[in-house]
This record gives structure tokens, sequence and C-alpha cells, in this order.
């Protein structure tokens, strides 16, 4: 019966290319809130989250009751960040989106933290806690950005620039030789949809067994968009937030036989009811870090699974805790039928012992070690602490960046 | 990493009264088959279900390919049902409902019986394996049934005879003084409506504190729901089945404010969608005998509590391992919140260790022993066994019984 003694809350932050989107680029660093839960018998639970100050001193509050928590209460742990956040308003995550209730946010990185205890004491893979992985290695996707080959005043990364077909082509070249991924996603909403239809086009062309993806990230009306998907009809596996809002998307997905997804307008339980009447998208992606932990994404695969809708899941910027976490669920679910999306490719710094997560055939093998399976780095910890002290970033803000580089920016919703 | 070594399935028969319903009278014998599933480390896991010859036929070929299964592996488990049962046809469970796939049903007691070894093998109660419990002891309802005073050349039992709204309110004061129940159930169909509101009225006055509920098990039409549903306004918590169908539940449910709730219209996850998207049930009972299993009744669970809809708990005649089971799910259910059905009353005899599950003011406390917390007396599952084999009943059916004493008897689909 070991109980929850005491929690450490550790804000990171890692490079991050200059990768470009609908509301700007991303900084030099993006920040991570890493949690370590310690037990009265001497286990330890790692989970992660974002590491916006909001989120922070939210996580800090919650951290202050849990102490005395038996560690598979996760009822009772998500009956205390409600009631720890009662009076607290809504939450802004990934930089895009914005919850109004941040109650599954808050218990994400707890709930993923009592789990890899749980598996620890047990001696079995949190997988196992979830009903048992249904494969042995989980496919993601290359993760393709537009993208400048710099940050101003930085040195080049090694990916370069990716700004036309050619670009783009490029980048998905070098990561599917690096990882050996079998499904690409286009990350746009960039340029005007005509140039990313090319793009797309390109990319069929050099990787004809490839599933296809693109994510406008709601940059475009939903005319634009019915036109765009009748033009990628057969060369995209699904289309993803081509147009803002439940009905927006309903009005797109009456007019296409290609399936829409998203990370965008159905982000919470609450929004599920209202897409399912409105037959608004037909694959949702789920995503821990928001849908509450690994438990309540199981339930939404469950709700995908019961209403007919498809099953795949999203990413931000994130590190090795993640990764784990993200391919425990996903061996665990098997509706998960899609490539996973990962960023994992574009850092260069983590915080885990290495060795243990590595894309093998565009897949990561399922850690059968006990818990999550990964081991934190307590000197990479210091170190991406050390850099989040001195970066001076709090919160991801990615076009405030963006205009310090072009004044003008403007973020694009349904522009096109 | 213990693994299924061996199953017994043992068909037992447990004396039952005349309890009337829409479709006849409960036979002298109600069946269940008890799952013992051995692994190779020397652990018994408990499960318990339906015993109808069909239904048994299936349970041995899934009991066939169980051995060297990995006892966390439920996804797995569900796999092997599945494909064992491809070509099987549909599920007929508690003796009214049909199910089109057989596939939960005959997965719930393997899985009970696998959470019952996690637990023992982790110390930990079921419920902790489900999420933790919210509450130490879970609320049931007193189950009122129209019967005789005995079987046809049978001794009288000790309820005695209940027809009239009289019979029915010395009835409910028994069960209410002996278990300590705050919400009555009324099984109806059995006479015409009038008479069955009379009763409840009989019921509300003897017991204004209590929480009141009637299922005529989709006796009346419509129209004669509306009507009743009218009458008892004010009067019920909810209205359970009134009359067949998503369709016929749903023009119901349009037309009163009393909650329609259900276990013969929505019982399994194929029909959700069209409840919801029809808006026909207010009120879901689940029941891991066909939902399929505890894992499967929480994400039950959580569809109701996404999608609006109440939550409550079906029962058939059971013996204690079921009890046991209904007790942990509802335990780690937070959004179960009405008082659950049960049969227990009703039965004479049980095959597991007494004393561990009483009823304390309706309540029956959450064991907190490793596993389901109940032990099969061996004896005893030797002696039902036996009256199994010498009742000669092979499948519940209370028509055909029925028809022994009333030649005439016709089972009623919203005749009234
Ligand atoms: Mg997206
Ligand atoms: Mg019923």
């Amino acid at each position: 019966m070991s109980k929850v003694s005491r929690i450490e809350l550790t804000p990171v932050a890692f490079a991050d290319p200059p990768l470009l989107n609908v509301v700007g680029v991303h900084e030099p660093f993006a920040l991570r809130t890493i949690v370590q839960v310690h037990t009265d018998n001497g286990n330890v639970g790692l989970g992660e989250t974002y590491a916006d100050d909001a989120h922070l001193a939210r996580l800090r509050a919650v951290a202050d009751v849990l102490p005395g928590l038996d560690v598979f209460d996760v009822n009772g742990l998500r009956r205390l960040v409600i009631d720890v956040l009662a009076k607290d308003g809504s939450a802004q995550v990934g930089g895009m989106l914005n919850l109004q209730d941040p109650a599954d946010v808050v218990l994400s990185p707890f709930e993923v933290a009592l789990l890899d205890i749980q598996g620890k004491e047990l001696g079995r893979p949190v997988a196992d806690l979830l009903g048992g992985a249904v494969r042995e290695s989980v496919p993601f996707s290359a993760y393709l950005f537009y993208k400048w080959a710099a940050h101003p005043g930085g040195a080049e990364d090694s990916w370069g620039a990716a700004l036309d077909p050619d670009g783009i082509v490029d980048q998905a070249r070098s990561m599917v030789d690096h990882y050996g991924f079998t499904a690409i996603k286009l990350k746009g909403g960039v340029f005007e949809p005509a140039a990313e239809v090319e793009a797309v086009r390109a990319l069929a062309a050099a990787f004809p067994e490839h599933k296809l993806r693109i994510d406008p990230n709601c940059a475009w009306t939903p005319l634009t968009s019915v036109r765009v998907a009748k033009e990628l009809t057969g060369v995209i596996e699904y289309l993803e937030d081509p147009t803002p809002g439940i009905a927006g998307m309903a009005e797109v997905a009456a007019q296409t036989e290609i399936p829409l997804a998203t990370n965008m307008c159905v982000i919470a339980f609450a929004h599920l009811k209202p897409s399912v009447l409105a037959d608004a998208v037909q694959v949702v992606l789920s995503d821990h870090h928001y849908w509450g932990g690994l438990r309540r994404s199981q339930l939404l695969a469950g709700i995908c699974d019961t209403f007919g809708m498809g099953l795949s899941m999203h990413s931000n910027s994130h590190l090795g805790i993640s990764l784990a976490a993200m391919t425990q669920l996903a061996a665990a679910t098997p509706n998960l039928t899609y490539a996973c999306d990962t960023h994992y490719p574009w850092k260069t710094e983590d915080l885990i012992k290495p060795g243990v997560l590595e894309f093998v055939d565009g897949s990561v093998r399922v850690p059968t070690t006990p818990g999550l399976g990964v081991e934190l780095d307590l000197d990479a910890l210091g170190r991406l602490h050390e850099q989040y002290l001195s970066s001076g970033i709090r919160k991801r803000d990615d076009t405030t960046y963006m205009r310090t580089i072009q004044p003008d920016f403007t973020p694009n919703t349904a522009r096109w």
C-alpha cells in the first residue's frame, strides 16, 4: 500500500528548430515540465507535460495536496485535481489550443507517474496495466514542417531549409532514411493551399507507398477545404483540421470522402457529443497530455470505437518520458490503427537514459521492463533545467517570436 | 509473468422462488457457470456467468485456447474470444435478451477471473485495478417481484405471495427490514398498468423517503408508457424499459420528464450510437456479464458520462462471485450514482465462503482483500453442481415453465 510522499516538478527547455506553422514559428527552445512522484517505499514515477507558467502554477497547487495518496488511487487523484482547480479558469495547451476545463491536462502527468509506479511495484510494463500490448512495436509518422535553415542569428541546423515542394521532399527523404517511417504528415497552413497541395503531390510522387496526411491547422475556409479535399482524394489517408470548429468540419465532411481528422475541434470529452451529433470528424487524434492521462485516453479510444470514428495520435514537441507514455498507450490500444505523430526526431537533447526508445522501420519497440520503461538522467535533467532558467522563455508563444522577425505577421484562422 | 494453465467450468443450479415477469415465471432452479482460471504459479481466479447450454459450449471452446495466456493480457483474451467465436451466431442472455455478437458475454467471466488473479498477485482489491474505490460501500436496491407463495407442488417459501399492492408493500417491508435498502425497484409487466401504478403508489405511501423505480420489461405501448410516466412523475426516479426498441423509447422520452432507463434496448456497444442520436434513454443499466467484463463496463460508464446519460446496474439471478464483481466495479465507477439492482436476497444457497458480502443499510462493504475478495467453498460448488445435474434444466426458459401451469400464457411485448 505505498503512498505518494513528495513531488518534484522540474521545468526544462530543449533546443527546437525554427518550425513554421499557422500561428508563427517555434522558438529556439521548447518547454516541458518533468514530474517525479516519490513514494514512501522509495519508488519514483515519471511524467512529462507542458511548462507554461499558468500550467506550472496549477501543477504546483496539485502537487501540494498529493502526499498521502495511494498510488493505485487514480480516481482519488482526479477528485483532488478537480477540487484544487475548482475555481480556476481555462488552460492553454500546445500553443494553439484552449481548454475550458484544465482538470484533464493537469491530471495527466500525475496519472502517468502513478501508472509508472504501479508498473514498477508489479514488475510489469505500463501496457499491461492498460489491458496488455496488442503490438510489439508502435508505428509513428514522419512529421514534416516548413522551416527555415536556422533561427535568426543562429547556426544552420542539420535539416536545412524547407520552403517549397523540393525542400519538403528532401526533408521527408532524410527523415524516412533515418527512421524508416512508412507514414508522412505535412504540417501546413504556412503557404497558400495550392502550394501545399503541390508539396503533398510531390511527396506522393516521391513516396508512392507511404501514407500521407496534411494538417493546415484550420487555415482554410470550408469552401477551400472541400476544394482541396477533392484535389487530394486518393492521395491522403486523412485531412487534419482543414477548417475551424465542429460546424465547419461537419460542413466539409458532408462534401468529401476523405476522413477528416482533428486535434483542434475535439480536444476534450465535452466536445465528443456535439461532434458525434454533427458527424463532424471521422478520426480523432488522441493526446494523453490533455485527454487526462493514459486511462482516459483509453476511454477516448473506446468512444471512437463505439461511435465509428478512427483513432490516431497527436504530438507537440516532447521528450523521452512522453514518448515512452505514448508508446505504452498505443501498444495497448487495439483500434489505434494509424501511425502516431511525434516531434521526437526534431529534438537534439533529451533527459532519459539512452538506448531504450529507438525507431526501427518507423516504429518504436514497446519497452517490456517495469513501468514506462525509461529512466531519468539526472545530470541531463539539471542541464535542461538550467537551460530553462537561462532561456527566459516562460510560455510558448510562436506568434510573438515570429513578429520579432516579421512584424506584420498575423496568425491564420480560415483566412484562405 | 504468470500464465493461465487450465480452466474449470462448473455449471451449477440454485433454488429460485417463483418470481413473475413478462415472459413467465422463474423456474425452481436458476443456472450459473462458475469459472475457475488456474495459473502456472498456483493462483486461481474466479468468474461467474450464465449457464445455458449454448453459452456453456462457447465458454468451453474459449477455455480450450486460454492456456498460456499472460494473466495481464486482457486485450489478448478478447482477441482469442473473437477468433474462437468468429463463425458463431447470436447469444441469449438472462432469459429475455438476444445479443447479435456473443463476444462480450463470453469474454466477461474470464476477464473477471484474470482481474481476480491480477489483484491476488498484486495484493490489491480489484477496485484498485479499476482506478481505485471512490466509495467504501456500494448501495443496492430492494428488487421486488410479483410472486406466488410457492412453486406448484412445492413448499411455501419464506416470502409468501405478492400479487397485489398490499403483497408488494409487505414484501418491500420485509426486504427493507432485513437489508436496509434505501431504493426500491418493482419488476412489473405482470398485471395491467393501472394495477402496477397502484402498487407503486402504495410503495410511495409506505416508503416516502425511498427512491422508487418500476420495470415492466417493455410490456407497454409508447402511448401507455407516456400516460404512466405522467401519472408517476415525481413518484419514481426513473422508468425502466416501458416499451420496446430505441425508436419507441425515444418517442416516450420526448414526452416525459422522467428519465427512461434501459437494460433491453441498449445492451451492447453497437446500440449506443443509435440511442444517443435518438436521445432514446437517459439512464443505462450496466451489467458486466454482457458488457464484456469490468474494464468494458468502465468504458460504458465513461461513455454515459461523456454523452450525458446516467448509469445504474442491472442484475439477473446470481451468486456471490458476481456480487463481489459487481461491488468491486461499482466501487471504482464514480458516475454510478444509482443504487444497483441485485437478485441476491432471493437466493437461499451460495458457493462462496460466508461473511464477506453483507448488506448493511442497503449497501455492501467493498472487500479490501486481494482480488475480488471472495473464496470458493468447494463443497458447496460440488453440491450445486449435483443440483444442476439432477435439475434437468439446461437453459433458462420462464415461458415454457409458465405454460406448464397456465397453458395459454403468452409473453407480453407492448401488449398493454
Ligand atoms: Mg493537428
Ligand atoms: Mg430491466
